[in-house]
């Protein structure tokens, strides 16, 4: 079996490649050939942690495994390791034998900027100009990083709650080049794309926020009770995801179904997109939102595609287990 | 991090390791210390393979993780390895960070005799003299190797729904320098201690084949639909389990309890008898029943003490990861 430890991932994995391999298993999502197992989580009463796993089975690329891991509160203050720790497994579905073990903590946020970007990909209005940024932590700037690869933009507009968290996404964009400016909610009118990754508890962008047109990635709400934008603004949208399960249980349509403002029914996949078979944007006007709450089969499909290019390259550790 | 391949784990680990993980991993789960996570169990559509994961964390031995696999049934004639194959993954509950990977194939059968076996130190009567096995396959093997250390036996009697394979059996209690017998289900009378270890989907010990103060160790049920004794024979016993929830889902009483001749409150754990706090058996006379479903905790459990013995010998693999 084939190790890639967590340190080699930066140097090995391509923005480009997480982008296929989600945009990939994301189809094989809609067609059936892929499915995500239950996912378990559990707040273990150890360290304040969430631990949990996450697995499923691509048929079409033979992807079989898990992300195990979880959320360890502490790690940072007490020991200066990420709080964020998460390791694939991934398994030969021949034989059920351990094939690959891979360090996930880059992988996650690879794969959760992947997703957002496939959604502008498929999703967003091809003259978008200007793209807006809810949050600006350290996942914000893996978002802003992939999805400006996406279309011509021309600008960046940010909104933070603590706005002095800003300059982390600045950066990112003077790195591509383009203007930033910090903005408040209601002037996100002026924005094509908006990705919103926070950990809010209460929406902060409104319906009235969002202009006619806009492409919107919700990509914070993994968790019942979490909420980025106001209900409203999903009757107001065409709505996919990636899982319409965890969607309306864990994701930001939760809210919406539960206010009976929209039904399981009236969101779509993204997967369908992909494959040809849901039409997604429909006109100029659309608004488009894209509830991505993760699943697992996004973190086998970024893994298998690493240990791929890991042995290629003569990275991976060869373990005769 | 440490692995541990599976090559490795028949000189390391001992049936005495085995027994002594096992023991103290049922006194934590009945303090409530240890607890399993929901079991994830998937029919994956290729090869007609069962692949899952079974987790858990243990507070008082800091052992959390999971055991991944599960059957493979072409494996055997396709491949000539085993159909069963599994890994056990630990992870260190202060940081989250993976920390030993483990072969589980053959720690599985440990585990799974050992719990057996600690039903037989702590319910069989101590003037044991005759024990019984209903099943003589590969695990049955097992079984008896690891229960023949808790009581001086004088006998081994065995049935098998395929008598050819008894000698499987024979040899064992051979090794040990006990004569074995073929027997007749009636005559499983004549056990004192009787373990079943089979696949059976229809009981085939009966009540009325078993004696007073028999000590009965039900291996082989665990999935809905099978079933190894006959449903009243549960409402004649004092009857322990690993763990009561799977004992009434999947377990042998699932059809006592679903005939409504015994309620779940009838079902003690086997850790609190090791603990003291439920008496055990009463008198010579009862009958007692462990029902072993095999939980997750018992493989993390034989798991981190083979890692603990591999470091300790040198011959764990250590990975920088």
């Amino acid at each position: 079996m084939y190790i890639v430890p967590e340190r080699e991932i930066a140097n090995l994995m391509t923005r480009e490649a997480a982008f296929d391999a989600v945009e990939k298993v994301f189809a094989a999502m809609a067609t059936g050939d892929a499915y995500n197992f239950p996912v378990v989580r559990e707040a273990i009463g150890h360290e304040d942690a969430l631990y949990g796993f996450k697995g499923g089975f691509d048929r079409a690329g033979l992807t079989l495994g898990l992300k195990a891991g979880g959320y360890w509160p502490n790690n940072l203050e007490k020991r200066d390791i990420i709080n964020h720790q998460s390791t694939v497994f991934l398994f030969d579905p021949d034989t059920g034998k351990a094939k690959a073990m891979v360090g996930g903590n880059l992988l996650t946020a690879l794969r959760t900027a992947a997703a957002s970007s496939v959604s502008i990909k498929h999703l967003a209005r091809k003259d978008a100009k200007t793209i807006g940024m809810i949050g600006a932590g350290h996942q914000a700037t893996f978002q802003l990083r992939a999805a400006l690869e996406q279309r011509d933009f021309e600008k960046v507009i940010g909104w933070n709650y603590h706005p002095e968290m800003l300059p982390n996404i600045e950066k990112i964009a003077n790195e591509a080049g383009l203007p930033f400016e910090a903005v408040s909610l209601e002037e996100m009118q002026d924005a094509d794309v908006i990705i919103s990754i926070t950990s809010a508890f209460a929406p902060s962008l409104m319906a009235e926020h969002v202009s006619p047109g806009t492409h919107l990635a919700c990509m914070g709400t993994d968790t019942k009770g979490k909420q980025e934008v106001e209900a409203a603004l999903l009757a107001k949208s065409r709505v996919f995801t990636d899982e319409v399960a965890q969607s309306i249980s864990i994701g930001e349509a939760q809210h919406a179904v539960a206010e009976g403002l929209i039904k399981e029914a009236d969101i779509a996949q993204i997967g369908a997109v992909i494959n040809g078979t849901n039409p997604g944007r429909t006109s100029a006007e659309d608004i488009t939102l894209f509830d991505g709450t993760g699943v697992g089969l996004q973190d086998l499909a970024v893994a298998a595609s690493v240990v791929e290019l890991a042995i290629k390259q003569g990275i991976a550790i060869e373990v005769d287990f």
